[in-house]
Order: C-alpha cells, then sequence, then structure tokens
C-alpha cells in the first residue's frame, strides 16, 4: 500500500469519505506492548477527529498514557477474482478500497462546551434526522451525562487517502475488469464501477488516444 | 467495550464470522511510536491469521522489528437512533456491532511450502469459485511470485470476540427496538434482527417468564 499511484484522493473526496463512513478503527498502544485496536464511531469535523467513550475504558487509559494514536478508516469494495485478468495463476486476485489513515495527538476534552459541541457533530452525523433535544450542558437531563461520558478530539498531525481501483492496472487489463463488473453486477460491483470510472482518468485518456 | 455483557460470541460462532469477513486491520507499532494500522484482507485458518504483503511494505518493516500485532475484525450492523428508546435525550444512540480482537505474535514465513498452502488457504476463502491453477512452489510460473511475495502468520496469543445486539437493553426496549427494526426495515436491519433473535436469548427467556 505504500505505492505512490494509490495515494490519489483529494481533500474534498476524503472529506465525503470519512462523512460517509460511520466507523473506523482506533489504534493505541498498551503498556503489554501489543498496539490496541477499537472499532468506533467517530466525526469528522474542523479538521479534528471526535468519538466518544467510557471514562473506565481501556482505550481511555490508554490515552492518558500515551497521546500519539492512528485512526484508520476503510471500504471494500468489490473482490477482484484473479480470472478476471489471468487464465492460470491466482496471483492478480485482490480487493479495491478506499482506505483513509490519519496519525494525530488524542486529548480527553474537559470543557463541557466542548464535549456538547463535539457530540452535536457527532449526533448530526450518525442521526441526520434529529429526534433529540439540543446537547446542551445548561439542560440538567444533558449535564450528568455530559460529565460522565469522555470525548475524545485527535488532533491531526497526517492524513494519507488511498485508493485502489485499477488504477495500477494496464489499459487491457483495466477494461477486462470492467466488463467482468459489469456482468457480474452486484450491488458492490455498480459501486466498484462508478469509482473506477470517477477515479481512473488517465485510463480513460488513454483509451481516448486509442479510439 | 470492556463490559463483560458483550463477550458472548462462541469458538464456532467466531469461526464463521472470520470466515465470513473478507478484511481486517491489522494494528503493527511504528518505529515513530504511532501505531501503524493496515487494512488487509486475511484468512483464519488452524487457528492462526495469515495474510500477504510487499516484502518492501512497511508493515513487513514493523514486523521484523516487533513481533507483537493486533488484528481487529469488525462489522458493523444497524445505527440505533436515540428516538427508538427516548423521546428527549441523544444519549441511548449507538450501533449493533460484531467484532473480534486478536492479539498475538507475526512471523514472516521463509518456507515456500507453507508460503503455497496459506495462500491457498487464502484464495479458497476470498475466491471460492475457483478459476486458477493450484498454488505449487514446484510450478515455475508461481515459483518466482512466491519468493517476492512475503506471507505472514499471526500465532494468536489472546482473542476476544464480542456482539452489541441490545443484550444490555432492558427487555422494554430491546422490543422498543425489535419494533422499530422491523419498521425501518432496510436490509442491514433485517440481518440485525437475525443477530437480535440468535444472540440474546437471556431476553427472549424474560419474555417466556413474563408471558
Amino acid at each position: 500500500m505504500r505505492r505512490k499511484e494509490f495515494e490519489i484522493m483529494n481533500a474534498s473526496e476524503t472529506e465525503q469519505f470519512l462523512q460517509e463512513m460511520s466507523f473506523g478503527v482506533l489504534g493505541t498502544t498498551h503498556e503489554d506492548g501489543w498496539p490496541e485496536l477499537t472499532p468506533l464511531n467517530f466525526v469528522y469535523c474542523n479538521n479534528q477527529i471526535y468519538f466518544h467513550g467510557s471514562i473506565a475504558g481501556r482505550k481511555m487509559k490508554n490515552i492518558k498514557a500515551e497521546q500519539k494514536v492512528t485512526f484508520s478508516v476503510a471500504k471494500e469494495y468489490s473482490i477482484i477474482p484473479s480470472y478476471f485478468t489471468d487464465a492460470k495463476l491466482a496471483c492478480p486476485a485482490t480487493a479495491f478500497f478506499k482506505s483513509v489513515l490519519i496519525k494525530g495527538e488524542a486529548a480527553i476534552l474537559t470543557d463541557l462546551s466542548e464535549k456538547a459541541e463535539a457530540l452535536a457533530a457527532f449526533m448530526k452525523k450518525l442521526q441526520p434526522e434529529g429526534g433529540y433535544a439540543p446537547i446542551d450542558p445548561a439542560d440538567p437531563d444533558y449535564a450528568g451525562n455530559l460529565k460522565s461520558t469522555s470525548v475524545v478530539r485527535i488532533h491531526i498531525r497526517e492524513l494519507t487517502a488511498k485508493y485502489k481501483f485499477g488504477q495500477n492496472k494496464k489499459a487491457d487489463e483495466f477494461h477486462q475488469v470492467t466488463e467482468q463488473l459489469e456482468q457480474r453486477h452486484t450491488e458492490l460491483d455498480i459501486q466498484t464501477l462508478a469509482m473506477m470510472e470517477a477515479f481512473c482518468p488517465h485510463h480513460q485518456k488513454k483509451d481516448d488516444n486509442q479510439a
């Protein structure tokens, strides 16, 4: 995944992807030396990542000891069988995907207004239809809950966004994949084809030249 | 997520989930002190996790320096809006999920037969329909590829499997959620309802007693 041709998402595509994806995986460091991974819901807002959790949870303990955290958001698109492009070898088998990797410093918020603001953004993303009273520290029904919930902000130091939609393939292989996905035509294949078209302009250009 | 009531998956359910899920997130430790997260396809086989990647990749470099790795496989089911159970507060909003967390030691395989065997299991899982020649180190078309691909085995030290399908909710709230999911009735809601039924026997039992 270190290959340069996969690093082609721009800022607004990245933001759209982070808005569309409801959960990611948080990586913290556990004192036993193993990375700790926690899948969780999140919101990307003001160029920061926010999530919440129990004050007594293990991830909060880890964050108190080590602020360097990593956050991964990934969506797998179509699995591409080897025989789409190779009649014999298994090697070309792959999966197309979108992936964002964030490294940053985590801070557990203490200011109730900031916590309320982050949770409001979180709710707006994950429950856009509403159906709840505004999250307000002055509302006694919310005040206790706001105090007893940990809200964490990741200050982003590095964000890497990657796509894999066949852009590393030669034009003829790219078209073989396209044709076979059109034939298989699952719901995910249809999404994948749209991404292949959107994000592989150099292939489209090549075809124009060949036509 | 540290709460005990979420830890209710048995071994065969866990195995089925790991078979059903095509990708997970690998956590390694980078020399810069940040956990490194890599989404990747995997196979669970012989009570080990196997994946492959480029020899020159960053995860391989990390593994050579530190064998303690973590692997997370998670599927998000329905998002449960707060108003399913609370007319005012946003607090009950949640998402149901299945999640498996593995801690183990990673080893980069060197034996070509073992690499071929792991990749065969990997292909059998991700391309069950076949359509490729058996992966055989004696086949000259495969030999070079087998040498140039890194295959990693995670020896599992600890596996934690968690479900959240409302089993922490009181019976009346559990039924409110069930009813609302039946009404909303997306494809994911239907899957979620099946899981709620399968994995919340204590609630079903309670209902039987109440009936």
